[in-house]
Parts: structure tokens; C-alpha cells; sequence
């Protein structure tokens, strides 16, 4: 299991690869909730998510031999992306399995670091990823159950809680796991007392129920959302990090996801992707909660085509 | 004539009012230049632009008699906002006389600051603010030719110096001037031998017409831009202070501004209003000057309508 030595490691590991993203804070949200909000700009990360910490980690925690065949990995982009900059910053191959529904913004991202994309349906992914890494000898890094990958995810709070030590809350997005699974043991760790948070849209709330029932659920088969990153299922591992570290998984609808993207867009003046403003949804929906604590959030990429804006 | 020490007196002024902004990076841009570029973020200051430096440091230079009869100025829109917020923060009122075409953003920011706002058309606007000055006894603000405002506009300057020493040159925007004239000041100060640049849109390019005569122009009567933070001529005080600082304005093309502005939006995933992009766009202009070195560029805002997006 993920340890908080693991992400202190990982950080010194990756920290001249990524960027130490700002925290931005807003007078009008802190007005809304009566509360002090801190805003962990991953989405002014590099590869435009926080996704670069765990690639970074897996591909500069392999050996040499390992690295030199390159690495492989499916994704719905930002992970992609982020596996392609981290390997082309250690100078080995990497090769990128899409689904053909893919963002064309996401597809361009991985494309513009030098990575091999190869297109295929969600279903056959697992089978292609496979078969190309037979072909090529490539180490797997998967998305959000590699652990590397975990601990690498992990670095944003250590770095939220050195510029804010004192948060009373802490949310980020739910979608494989990953981010929510390192946060929260950076969280358990250092904040103990603190409220632990996941956030996901109920299209997709595998999470959600996985930790209401104590089962892992299966991901929401042909589920509509506008948070293309989060349309995956929780990985094993981090339920396990989730339920040892009680999570509190909340749920919004796509219309408050979205509210919450513009709002950072017009009073903000960032960009981030819907998956990313779930956070601030669901904090919205628990906002009497709040009142006079210091909530973090770790608004997690910002890679979209902004067609949820029309 | 404004000093660096005006300056450095206006940065511990408005400390507590002001964000000290984060300063971004984007590899991509690095690598198109063959440089490294610097933005200082003022699109992420308080009301979403730098004018919340000049305004805060003008009404807290105030002595309290005077302050407690309010504020008054004429504003297109930030430095409007930028007022009725310095005004709030000291708890005196605020009116704001605005053009009656001004973006519906602006008008919004102004009002949510609890100003209270007069609208005429551009050519009446002094005749309006001499005459609500008469009947409230308001100090009147203007919003680039009063010395504590463009002192206060230098701050940002001082504090990407402080982030980032060592720059071969420096950009911001030139519409009434207070912005460049306060930075030319910090940069002759501190980096005499940087480059010292204006930016400006083709469309209103007195700025750059008044420094190629050495005579101030008026501003471009009937001017179309997207610019709409630009499209004031340049101030009395500020052509003196551009010209004592040998500052240099460039000027581009709408289309160049836009695709600047999208690529801020789009890659480094923060919204800036197109007056802002004008930077990017300028240096694009002269790219081949500046390959190896280290330069800035002062973004300085980010409240838009996005209605230049489609």
C-alpha cells in the first residue's frame, strides 16, 4: 500500500519535471461559503494536468534496462499525455492506446510529445495494450493502479499543505482513483482530523456506491457525461486507499459541474476541464458543512475543447 | 515624475489588498521563441486586473478627511471595478461614470463592488465626473494619469523582478499608458539595459505613432478592437515617462491578438481579455530579437465576454 514515505520520495524524484502549481484563492467563493477556499492549480501543470506527477514517478522510478524498452499505456488522454512528456523527458519510446471517442485536443496532446498513438474501442483496449507490448517489450504504467503512479498523484497535496498547513477539508476528483487514493494518504497522515473528499458526477458515481455498499461497483456502462476524465471505473487499490482512509465520496449533477466550470472560467480566469470542477460542485452541495473551515481543492487538468460552454 | 521609490511605497501600500500573482511558464511557448518567457499573471489579481494595484495605492494614499467624501472616476471597465473594490476595502463610497458600451462583465464587476455607476456616452464622460464631483465632493481617481496610480501599476513589475531577476526585456499592454509608464520606471531602475517594450493593436496605435514623432497623438477616433482596455489614448505623464525610458511600443494585428489570447486559453489554460494577448502577439512580431533570452510579459487582465472566441 501507498505509503506517505513513498510520496515524499516521489516528490523529490519528479520535482524538476512539474511544475510547483499555484493555489489561488477567491474572495467571491470565500463569500459563497462563508468559508476560506484554496484553489491546487493542476490544471496549470504541466501537460495541462496532474497527471505528469504520476507519470513522472513511474517512468524515472524505472531502471535503465526497464526504461530503454520504452513505456505503454491506455487512456482517455491526459494520462497519455502526460506518459508521453515524462518518457520524452528521459529520452525513451512511449506508446499511447486511445479510444476513438477521444477529445481531439487529447489526441493532440499525446501526439505533440512524440508518443505512438494507436486508436481502438474502449471494449478491445486491454487486448491491444497487450499485444503491442509483446511486440515491444514496453513496460505497462497503467493510469491509476500502477504504484508510482499513486504516489506520484500524491504530490500535489504535499505541496497544498506546505503553502496551507491548516485545512480542515481537502476534495479532489474521483475517476479510476488515483489522485483521490494519494491524497488521501498524504491527508491521513499529516491532517488526520481533517474531512477527506472525492467528488464525481452521478453519471458516473461508481465510486459513490462502491463506498456506500463496501464492494467495488463496476464502471456505469454507456454513461453520458461532459467529464471525459472521469468516465472511468475505480481501480482496486485505490478502493482499498479510499476505504482505509474513510473517503467521503460526493456526487453532483452535469448542470452544477458545469456552473462550477464556468464560474472558474468568468470570476477565476482559469481554465478546467469539467471533471476538474466537480470539486467545487460538490462542495457546493455540502456548503452549510463548510462554513468558517479551510477547504482545499485540487482542481485537477484543465484540457478541453470547451464545447460545454455553448 | 514617478519614482521607483513611489513605487516600492506603493507595493507595502497595497500588500494586504492586492494578490502577489503567480508567474507562468509554458514549455511550448520556450520552445517556439528559442527563449524563455515569463507571464505575470495580473489576469488572476483581485478583479481580475493589475488596475487593483493602482487604484488600492491611490484611495489608501488618501488622508481620511478627504477619503471619507469618496472616490469618482470614468472607466471603461477595470480600472472602474479596480476602484469600487480599493474603495470598499477602506469602507468609502465609489461612483464610477462608464461609457454606455461598455461589456456587460465590466458593468457587472463594477456594480458587484457596491459603486455606484452613471453611464453617458464617451464624450460627455468628463463633463458628467466634473459634475458628480461637484455635487458629492468625491476625489476624483483617473485612471492612468494620477501619479499614485501609475506607481501602483508598477508593483507587478517589482514583483516579477523579485521572482525573476535576471530579464533581457519586458512587455505589457499600452492603452492610457499607466501600466508601461510604472514598469518602464521599475525596468530603467533596476534592469537599465533590459529591452523595454509596449504593446499595442494596429487599430489604436497612438501610442506607438506619438513615440515614432516624439509628439503625443490623440487616440484613433472610431477605432474597431477587440482591445476594448486599449482603445483610451495615451496619457500626458505616461508619454513623458515612455519617452524618458526609451520605450519601445509594437503594435499587431487583431487576428494576431486573437490567436494570442486562444493560445493563452487553449495551452497555458488561463483566460486573459484580448488587450492582454497584445503582449504575446508583439513578441511574436519581433521573435528573431529575442532567442536566448529571459522575457516578460505582464498579462494585465482577464474579464471578457469570450465573445471573440467564435
Amino acid at each position: 500500500m501507498t505509503t506517505l514515505a513513498d510520496i515524499q520520495a516521489a516528490a523529490l524524484r519528479i520535482r524538476d519535471f512539474v511544475h510547483r502549481t499555484p493555489v489561488l484563492t477567491s474572495a467571491t467563493l470565500d463569500r459563497e461559503f462563508g468559508a476560506s477556499l484554496f484553489a491546487k492549480c493542476e490544471n496549470l501543470q504541466k501537460c495541462g494536468a496532474f497527471k505528469a506527477r504520476g507519470a513522472c514517478n513511474a517512468v524515472f522510478a524505472l531502471d535503465a534496462a526497464t526504461a530503454q524498452r520504452g513505456v505503454i499505456t491506455h487512456s482517455s488522454g491526459n494520462h497519455g499525455a502526460a506518459l508521453a512528456y515524462a518518457a520524452r523527458a528521459r529520452g525513451v519510446p512511449c506508446t499511447v492506446v486511445m479510444p476513438d471517442t477521444a477529445p481531439e485536443v487529447k489526441i493532440a496532446a499525446v501526439k505533440s510529445y512524440g508518443a505512438s498513438v494507436h486508436f481502438c474501442k474502449a471494449s478491445e483496449r486491454d487486448a491491444v495494450c497487450a499485444r503491442l507490448q509483446q511486440e515491444t517489450g514496453a513496460e505497462m504504467v497503467h493510469p491509476f493502479e500502477n504504484a508510482h503512479v499513486i504516489a506520484g498523484q500524491g504530490t500535489a497535496a504535499l505541496e497544498l499543505l506546505e503553502a496551507v498547513p491548516d485545512l480542515d477539508a481537502l476534495i479532489t476528483p474521483v475517476g479510476g482513483g488515483g489522485l483521490c487514493a494519494g491524497t488521501a494518504v498524504v491527508m491521513r497522515s499529516l491532517r488526520p482530523q481533517a474531512m477527506m473528499l472525492g467528488a464525481e458526477p452521478e453519471a458516473v458515481d461508481d465510486a459513490a456506491r462502491s463506498m456506500a455498499t463496501g464492494v467495488r461497483q463496476p464502471r456505469v456502462d454507456g454513461a453520458k457525461s461532459w467529464a471525459d476524465g472521469l468516465m472511468t471505473g475505480l481501480g482496486e487499490p485505490n478502493f482499498r486507499l479510499l476505504k482505509q482512509h474513510a473517503v467521503r465520496v460526493l456526487t453532483c449533477s452535469e448542470s452544477a459541474m458545469l456552473d462550477a466550470a464556468k464560474f472558474f472560467l468568468q470570476r477565476m480566469k482559469i481554465v478546467v476541464e469539467p471533471s476538474a470542477a466537480t470539486v467545487l460542485a460538490c462542495l457546493r452541495a455540502i456548503a452549510p458543512e463548510l462554513r468558517g473551515k479551510r477547504v482545499g481543492m485540487i482542481l485537477s487538468g484543465g484540457n478541453t475543447d470547451f464545447r460545454w460552454m455553448q
